[in-house]
This record gives C-alpha cells, structure tokens and sequence, in this order.
C-alpha cells in the first residue's frame, strides 16, 4: 500500500458565455496541473452542469450527475471572469447547488478579466460565498489581466511567467490540501 | 397637460427557485408601492426571464422582450434572498444581460432571509454590482428577516412594522428617482 | 448675484502612514481639479485629523475643527490607498467621526497601490462604507496602480494619460454633485 | 513529555471607543474559552495599541509590544463591532501593522450591533483583510445582536443561548488550529 495517496482537484470553469476567454485560462491551468505528480484532476464545465434556476436540493438531474465528483475532490480551482464586478451566475448557481461537498476543502480562485484588475474584486465577493459553503478560500491566486492579448487565437498564453504564477499558487492550494485532508481523515477515524 | 409626470419603478423578484419566499415579499413590496400616488409599477420575476448562460450582448430573445421595459423604468426595487453569502445565480445573469438600461438610476434593495441577517451580505455584494451598471444604489432597504415566520400560507403578511418600512423606503427611492430623473432630463436637453 | 455657485468638492488623502505614496496621487487629482472652473476644492489630509480611536459623537476637537468643512461641501474625492484588500484605519477613524455631513453627496474613490489593481478593493469595501454614511457613492474612479513608478521623486506624475482619466472622474463626480445638490435645495425649500 | 500541547488563543477587543459595548462581548468570549482545557487564551484590548497611523514596518514601539504575542499564537478570535458596515479604524491599525505573524493560523470572528444584523457586514470586509494577512478566515462565528439588551449593566450575559453558539464556534476554530498547527510543525521539521 502506498502511503501517497493521489490528490484530486477539479477545475472549474465558472462561465459559460458565448465567446468566453476564461476558456483559454482554465484549459491552461488544467495542463498546467497535470504535470504536477501526485495528482489527480478533471475540467469541470459549468457550461455542461448547467440549472435554469438556483437549486440546492442536490436533487435535481445536474446534481446527482455531479456532486459525486465534488465529493471526491480534495481541494479545488476555479477559473472565472468578472462581470460586473462579480462572479457570473451560472458560476453561483453551480455552488449553490452543492450540499456539504466543498466542507473543509481549500478552493484556489483565478481571475480573469479584460482590464488590468484581473477579477480582483470577483475574487472577493466569491471568497465569503466559498466560506458558505464550507470551504477554505486560500488567498494564492492568479489574475488573467487583459485576457485577450494574454492567449494567442489557439488559446496559446504568450506570457510565459504565468507558468510560475499558476505553480506558485498550486504550492499553496497543495499545502492546505494535504494539511485539511489529514484532519477530515483524523476526525473519521 | 400635467407636469407631473408618472414615475415608472418596477420590482424586480430575483430567485427562480422553487418554493421561493421571496415571491412574498416582493408582491407585498409591489402591493404597497401601487397604493402610492403618481407611480407605476410592474412585477418582473427572473423566473420569466432567463437564460441558460451570462449574455452580454443584449440581442438574446430574453434581452429584447424585456431591455425596453428597464430603459423606460425610472427606478428599481430588487427583492432577493440571500444564497451562500451571495445574490442569486439567475439575478446576476437578469443583471448582467443589460446594456445601459440601468444608468443614472437608483436601485433599492429588499433582502430575505431565514435567519436574522435578513439578506444584509447579499446587499453589499449586489450594491456593487449595481453600481458596475451605472446605476445608484440607495442605502435604504428593507430586510425581510425570518421570512418563513413573516408570511402566512396566503401569503400575508404578519408583521405590520413592515409597511411603514416599506413606506420609508420607497420615500427614499422617490427622492433619488426624481433628482437623478431631472438631471438626466436636463442632460438630454 | 451670479446664478452659478462654486460647488465646494474637497480631497481627501486617507492614509497618515510615513512615506505614503497616496500623497502625490491626492496632490495630483487637488492640482487638476483646481484648473476647474466653477470649483473650490480643499486638500483634506486625515495626518492632520486623526484620532486615537473611533468617535461618533461628533463632541471631540478634531470633529469640530473638520466637520464644518465637511458640512460645507457637495461632494468629495477620497484617495486612499489599498491596506490587505481593505481601507487603512485612519481614514475610516476619519470617516466614522462624522455625523450626517456627507448625506446625499456623491463620493468618488481614488485608488492608490503598487501593484497591477489600483486599489480596487479597497473601492469595493469603501463604497458600502460611504453609502453607510449616507453618501452616493460613483463608479468613477481613477486606478493609480504601481504607484511608486508612476510619480517621480519630486511627485510628478509620469504618464498623462491620467490627466484625462482624473477629468472623466471629475465629469461624473460633477454631474452627480450638481444633481444631488439642486435635490437637495429644492427639499429645503 | 505530554504530547498535548497547549493551544494559545488570544481574544483581540477590535474597537477603542469610549462607551464600548463590544468589551462585554470580548469578555464573555475570553471567560468562556478559559473554560475550555488544554486553552492558553489573553486578552488583547487594541485600545492598549494604538497607532496614530498605518504602520506596516513593524519597527514602532507598539509592534515591538505585541508582535511576540501573536506569533506565539495557534489561532485568534476577533470581537468587533460594526461601524457603518465596516470594521472599526483602530482594529484596521492593529491588524496592518502584523508582519506575517497570522500566516497559516485560522481567526473567528465575533460581530457586535445595536441592530439585528450583529455585525455580519463588517465580518464579510474583514475576513477578506484577514485572507490578505495570510491568515485562514473560518464561517464559524457567533453575532451579539441587539448588544444593548444582551448584557446587563454588570456585563453578564442575558440570553444562555450565547454560552452554546461560542462553544460551537470554539469547537470549529480548535479544529483548525490544530489542523493547521500540525501542517505547520511538518513544513518545519
């Protein structure tokens, strides 16, 4: 038996717009995460969980089909744009949805934005919705800033520092992985 | 011809969900409001407006049945409960789907809640949302807290303190509907 | 008589901390307004207003040396630097001191930081605390974001972009003080 | 040797005004946590460590004062009031002047109001300023509404309810602290 058990951790793309750039950012940081050893990990759509209104029965179609994986997961990333200077609501219906999956688990946020503030201020209003449900914000992030000259048309990013960036945060979101999941762990023995 | 002019304010219910309360509040927000003289008003529920996905363009079917609607309104009343910390999903899209039609206009807030805050985080994420459209947000609102204690199975309301809140509040929102409505008239002139 | 007032806006630095970079940022956005016509402006500094801890009662000396000025005036700039994503304490200790001076005036926030986000932020948490006080709070805004690059040793301003930026914040800091303010004098009829 | 190692716990009192009523909240909070065993707890007043101004260099006498104590600590709760829906000015202080002392150790937060809203806006404004100091914020928190009816004059709580919601929150944030105090040990070794 390995004492080196995978870790699982979703990416969520928290949009669903026509057109969307954020794309681009979370495919990145899906391959990105791929690389890294010891872990596990999926691109989570909301494009394809998608509910016509706020539902957190956890009893609907979408729900069963997905809160499986959720519950799976160790920790998690989301990758969202800002619009309005908050999270889309195909994003907050997608979390709102859950029923205690997110519970002790750390949650890294990426922004994305077509301006400089990079989801600044998404990143805040989605910190105290991510606490409602349980979970740990961490406050490693990465901010796509003017995301449509950062990916070249096949969705390429052009600024190769963000590979550091996009590590940097991975160390942190790992760190409170392994350290929360140990205390769940703990408690169910 | 009269010099007063009618004041249009619709309210705005802003959870699809199920078994929403909030429908409570916002027909008793929207019950008062018509006693007043000089108003004209109309419920817009998001149930009837949504769509699956953020759009931005304004062109959607959903878009064009109900952006005049908002271009002509003076003013607006937001009734929301509160999910997870934040507003809900299918209010943001409501939201987010605009193109201008919120500009120079106040914007109150009614929040509902189960427990005693009565909405008040949602508030302050949706306030600055609503300020990212242009539009003013007002202070004065009304937290229907203890929403399920609040309304009887008719829908009634059992606390009668709440149409002198009400009351007050939409003092406060006619104030700002007609100075900000005279300033874009001078504007235009 | 003239039928144009001066509108009175005053600055506002918000922060005392030594060797704040917001200084230049205030002294920059004071000498712009100045150029002004119809304007009388103040440069606000909470150094020079401070207090050992929150007072509301409006009783202490400080309060009565200031708020006078704050009475006096129809709109006001607040530039302030972003303090671990929130406001500093000086500024808030500035802003909580006072007692119905800022009501239905229109605040514009400027924010000051090193890195890529300009304070934004702090804008989002200010602008609820503005509305608290009874204040209209603007989206204009004016990020001056890796600040100590942007001012030179002598605080010149190095990129005059900003000159046009700081007058679009100006133009709709105007027109919501001039609408804001003929409510007002029409309610005091 | 006792593998059980006391956890240390300060109380920080968030506000310096004179007529506080967040001291009865702080107090209670502080006496029932010495009840708990294997708890080392102080109470740190922010009035005994004022600033005049931001300071962030951590060098100021102030500093030099408390910074040994909170880097002693496993984990913190604050007890704040909420002042025109932030936090109080010389909490902000108090907090800006750390230098990484809070990194990795979980912080609760109490709120304290004259209203029903028992400090649940400034709590969501804080715990994003917490998140920057690179502390954990936890959703466990305990709301001294109505303050003014909650103690009596002696500062003796009037509702027994509070003794259980403490105990809860307790419960939650020694979960994180030794979660947490046990991730930092294993980064250490």
């Amino acid at each position: 038996m390995s004492t080196e058990q995978l870790l699982f951790i979703p990416v969520i793309l928290g949009t669903a717009r026509e057109g969307r750039r954020s794309e681009h950012a979370a495919r990145f940081v899906f391959e990105e995460l791929k690389k890294r050893e010891g872990i596990e990990t999926e691109l989570i759509d909301v494009r394809e969980h998608r509910l016509p209104a706020t539902d957190d029965t956890g009893e609907t179609e979408t729900a069963r089909n997905i809160l499986p994986t959720l519950e799976r997961a160790d920790g998690f990333i989301v990758v969202s744009p800002e619009y309005n200077h908050g999270y889309p609501g195909e994003l907050k219906m997608f979390l709102d949805m859950s029923d205690g999956q997110y519970a002790k688990k750390p949650i890294a946020i990426c922004g994305v934005s077509e301006g400089a503030v990079g989801g600044a201020r998404m990143m805040e209003q989605l910190r105290n919705v991510i606490l409602d449900l349980g979970a740990t914000p961490i406050l490693a992030a990465v901010y796509f800033a003017t995301v449509e000259k950062l990916f070249n048309e096949e969705g390429e990013i052009q600024d190769d520092s963000y590979r550091d960036r996009v590590s940097k945060m991975f160390d942190s979101l790992l760190w409170y992985t392994k350290v929360l999941k140990a205390g769940r762990e703990r408690e169910s023995e």
